[in-house]
């Protein structure tokens, strides 16, 4: 059995898309047992009328919820009985707990995974690595999204190991293509941080290293991981979702500007509802914070239930392919590290 | 009369576009002189069979030609006799001249302004500020966008100043609204650097700064500048017009692959025009240097005619409204100078 947390709160569709997410998430893999943490009341409410099977399905009432304009370390230090917090503390201290999915606040799970969660030996920080469709039908990972806002080169190198891993053994992405997220192509673009991670990555024969990217290329099918900063990645994640959301948008609104615009659209809905589709960040899963001992996958705050399956799925995922211990065996062989 | 220089050669579709572009403008404003810098018998034939005002245009013949692919310091040191390195020493030694349009290697002309060309008093480094339109008909500038991929609080505080008296002046917005490019809202988000000028920026009465802004936001219509440093700022602007193109580009494929959505986007064929003008950067002109002494306008390297006309334009309307004098003038309450 692979024992994973579900923190129940702290997302817009909280609780019920989370709960409903780990049903089906449930339902699909007949060796996961699933711990929902929150309101007990709420959580049982949400359960109630559902088919499921019970006895994979184990609830640990959390009365607070963690709200996203708290202050991190305090929402940590202070919200102890908070659905996330408690679900951090069982996911630390019980052995036969592998795994955590949480739509709440980022900035407190990423405070939570660094104070209380154990790292893989010989990472300095885990790196969150969501993942966007490309426009030819492939995926593109992003390591760093928004973790670490200051790195070393050293640490671009290990975003590089962790993710390329992740995709290989995740995706089934065989040697996966790893770019550097730069303003140029060439090597020496960019601060002196990003031409010694330009080198460091050149020097690591067991990743597939590619060169540099500028971020116009991200979706067009070249690269299958891009490693950045937590800062420049971030901004590279939500341009991307957020220029897609707004043109689709627009021509929404232009559509209904005009009769034979409508009537256009009309002979083209299923066209206009695939691309909707496409581009919808819900099908694709959470971001999965690479280089913690134990898995912890962090979705949208606007995760729906099929969202939440699918960062439970990436959870399970990560834990039946041993990520963990094949990071730390290839972090090892570049960093010294002793207990 | 108004004197620019045009460096004739460096772009896709040089020196024919600059040539044109140049003449569309010359015919725009009745007081503008133009000076043609490149291959003398190239810009002769681009002109032949034109009608334009021979008195306002003069060639200055220049042999060699910047590629992209060129180091910068080597380009500014060594192609003495380029079409860009002529016109950036005449803007230096001819005070009759007050500013220059290049579609160039931007590398090159980043070197070549920090290296020959002055700087208003007390700015620290010139940076770019390209314009994006917004989503409601509106128009966004990105400062800085590359310039300086490394930037200190004071230097994000002289952006902000130099852009936002750059919107009211040139583009007519009054009171610019103001933003930090970061990877959260709250005030105490990102690195250090950031969190300083978030502090800076609000201690910064003549401009309306209205506080951080996430990516996603760009489009919104809710911001006039958006201040940044040059790494994450290159990629806000490139990702997206990376996304717009690529989803423009899905688009189009998916209706090519089925006859329905062909007589779908038949009757919406004029919409679609629309948008793709809509999201074409050539209509937006180029990217004005912000704080150097004159006034330098980077065209796209893809510049066709119309946004060639577009960059002198920006040109033109920043030397009618004496940007550099009054920038100086707000930059000097801030930052001690001498001689």
């Amino acid at each position: 059995m692979l024992r994973v947390l579900i923190d129940c709160f702290g997302g817009d569709h909280s609780p019920q898309a989370n709960v409903d997410g780990a049903l089906t998430a449930l339902s699909r893999f007949e060796d996961l047992q699933l711990i929902l943490t929150g309101d007990e009341t709420s959580v049982q409410e949400c359960l109630s009328g559902k088919s499921y099977d019970a006895s994979r399905i184990e609830i640990v009432h959390a009365p607070e919820v963690i709200g996203c304009d708290e202050k991190p370390i305090d929402a940590v230090r202070l919200k102890k009985e908070s659905s996330m917090m408690k679900a951090i503390r069982m996911l630390r201290d019980d052995d036969s707990i592998s795994a955590m999915v949480s739509t709440g606040s980022t900035g407190a799970l990423v405070a939570a995974a660094l104070t209380r969660i154990g790292r893989v030996r010989g990472i300095i920080r885990p790196a969150f690595c969501p993942i966007l469709p490309t426009m030819d039908g492939g995926r593109v990972g992003i390591c760093d999204s928004g973790a670490n806002v200051e790195v070393t080169a050293g640490m671009l190198r290990q975003f590089a190991i962790m993710s390329s891993l992740y995709m290989e053994h995740v995706y089934g992405v065989p040697k996966p293509r790893i770019a550097l997220l730069n303003v140029g192509k060439e090597a020496e673009k960019g601060d002196e941080i990003h031409q010694q991670a330009y080198n460091l990555l050149s020097d690591t024969p067991e990743i597939n290293f590619v060169g540099n990217m500028e971020s116009r290329d991200l979706l067009s099918g070249r690269y299958d991981v891009v490693v950045a900063d937590g800062f420049s990645g971030n901004v590279l994640v939500k341009t991307t979702e957020g220029t897609a959301l707004e043109l689709l948008k627009k021509l929404k609104k232009d559509i209904y500007s005009r009769t034979l615009y409508k009537l256009g659209a009309l002979l083209m809905k299923k066209m206009f509802a695939d691309e909707k589709e496409f581009m919808n960040y819900q099908n694709y899963g959470g971001s999965v914070l690479l280089g913690t001992s134990k898995t912890i996958v962090k979705g949208h705050g606007s995760s729906k239930a099929t969202s939440v399956a699918k960062c439970i799925e990436q959870a399970y995922l990560m834990e039946r392919s041993a990520l963990a211990a094949k990071t730390e065996e290839l972090i090892l062989k570049y960093e010294h590290y002793e207990d």
